[in-house]
């Protein structure tokens, strides 16, 4: 693994994944906001690494990495029986690095579809069409976001104060973001005067990644600990909640990082209103309800230590789930690249789906 | 201000304040876990300071230590109306410390008493009556702990799961705790099973303090971060909570740190108990409802910094209260050193105070 620092272009389309003459970086998030380091993919274990160590993270940006991640795996393969077994390797290595975000599997299920369609051709007729759609679905991500933000912002009115929980931004997708594409959307639209940006404990996303997202945007903020949301609503200073999301199961269920559902419930008690920013590709059709997503368990020491320095006494042991659940009836609406959809969402999930095949 | 390191005693007894020879020392908890410092407090400035930056912390351990620092102060003042004088600056400087807190006014006030009592007799025998009514103070104020925690233990049954926040253990009273007191009591009666530390951002006093003390007591616990409640309710991995408590109003509405709020409109949609434990000390009557409880609102570094180590790009603004207001309704019940208050908490309130007066 080789790292390179190269001062990343400002703007809304800003990606956390490049594609350049065929070679791949991804911005090692986990140096944010102090840092900004690219890490040069030219191995397949060197991407499965950045994935597990959360390098790069959010649920569309894993998928993309994972598209561009088959064609770092299948460089130097052979032909014919070996090809299709390094694939198979390939897609199971990336498949195992997380569990809970379905746009891993997503991606990988519509690349062995790109697999089968070249494989005809060999290694380089296959490493083209991975390539071209890698791409393509990178490019179709940020248009998504784009599209959402639009979608999102309407539901947005004057002067709104909005709280997000973790980062669902740029940095968490292709580009543009789902949760602060929907901010960012509805700031450009004069209809946000103030964001809450959760730190979201154990791994600061909010404070690391989203405040450094919302200050290049020139989007006004103020950090609060995840602890604060209830006195924040309480004391009336928040009039929305948007948040992403990892994984969507067919009943509007969502898993989203851990604390989300906390923020739901407050919302539900306080009556303000809570949205779900996320492609259609997080929504697992093939999951039921909630309660058949996996949790990401997690090290204990990303509790028991901040930025290397332990905070507890020696030898405590944590628990570090990853993500919760947050069950529909939480959920005001969930902001897709189609439209904004309502409860019931087993109903309005399907229409989503029949809308977008056409 | 000189430090001095002594280890200290283990057991339940454990306080972080000592009387020594006449001599003030306060545990410095901004240290632990890692260092045990001692700061010795010659003079009220650096009693003042120390509750400031919560070197000493917690409503019972506030109220106690003021009453030593009333001796402190006085110590070196002149006769007749220069003592009066410097009583009055000395109790002002103290109550000005922490606003939140009104175990801090309310031995003040007592202290007030003892002055009066006993300052036809001069600066000496000002300082003999207040040294003998600090310590008695004290006393009175681990063997309330002890009190609440044999009442508290009476809710508890076998095997249960509790989840506290922040601390409020030996180290915020005069020694054994009020919340972490109840959850001792119940552990050694044979009833807890397992301990859930929420870490308690900003300042880490369940990481840091919680953790510590039950580490030394041998009680089973595992650190989550704060968002984790609602993961651990929802999944029924928590029978119980208790938490302490900086200031209670007449009406029962409860002041406590930040998050607790959260953590009790968890257990509220969970139905899970929650208890406050609080010695009437706490209990505020000249304060009608939550909402005339003064929130302190601290340092935006607390909250953009850990140990030291900024988490969030420069230039982030954000909003630090220290504490939230719980209302009355979602609190199961209040364990006093009186016993258990059960709502309607203005009646079980004033009865309460009825019994301490005999």
């Amino acid at each position: 693994m080789t790292t390179t620092t190269t001062p990343s272009a400002a703007g809304e389309a800003f990606s956390p994944i490049r594609w350049e003459e065929g070679s791949l970086l991804l911005l090692d998030q986990t140096l944010l906001p102090d840092r900004e380091e690219w890490i040069r993919c030219d191995d397949i274990e060197v991407v499965a690494d950045a994935i597990r160590r959360l390098a790069v993270r959010g649920a569309p940006a894993i998928g993309v990495t994972a598209a561009y991640g088959l064609v770092v795996g299948l460089r130097g393969a052979g032909e014919g029986e070996e090809l299709r077994r390094r694939f198979d390797q390939v897609s199971a290595l990336l498949n195992g690095t997380r569990p809970t975000a379905v746009n891993l599997s997503w991606a990988l299920t519509r690349g062995r579809a790109v697999f089968e369609g070249a494989v005809a051709g060999g290694r380089d007729a296959v490493l083209a069409a991975l390539a071209a759609w890698a791409q393509k679905l990178h490019a179709d991500d940020i248009e998504t976001n784009r599209r959402m933000g639009q979608h999102g912002a309407g539901l947005f009115t004057s002067g709104d104060r909005v709280l997000t929980h973790c980062n669902a931004g740029a940095l968490a997708t292709g580009g543009y973001g789902t949760a602060v594409g929907v901010i960012n959307a509805s700031w450009e639209a004069g209809k946000v005067s103030q964001v809450w940006v959760d730190e979201t404990r154990p791994l600061l996303q909010g404070a690391r990644l989203t405040a450094w997202e919302l200050q290049r945007l020139g989007v006004p903020f103020r950090l609060v600990t995840d602890s604060s949301a209830g006195a924040l609503m309480s004391r009336g200073l928040v009039d929305r909640i948007v948040v992403g999301a990892d994984r969507i199961a067919a009943n509007g269920d969502v898993a989203n990082k851990i604390g989300t559902y906390t923020v739901a419930v407050l919302a539900h008690r306080h009556g303000v209103p809570f949205y779900v920013a996320a492609p259609l590709s997080t929504i697992d059709l093939a999951t039921a309800s909630g309660a058949d997503i996996p949790i990401e368990e997690r090290r204990e020491d990303e509790v028991t230590d901040v930025f290397g320095t332990r905070i507890a006494p020696r030898n405590t042991e944590a628990l570090n789930f990853a993500f919760d659940v947050t069950p529909n009836d939480l959920v005001t609406a969930i902001v897709t690249e189609v439209g904004v959809l309502r409860p019931p969402y087993d109903e309005s999930i399907r229409r989503a789906f029949e809308l977008a095949r056409g």
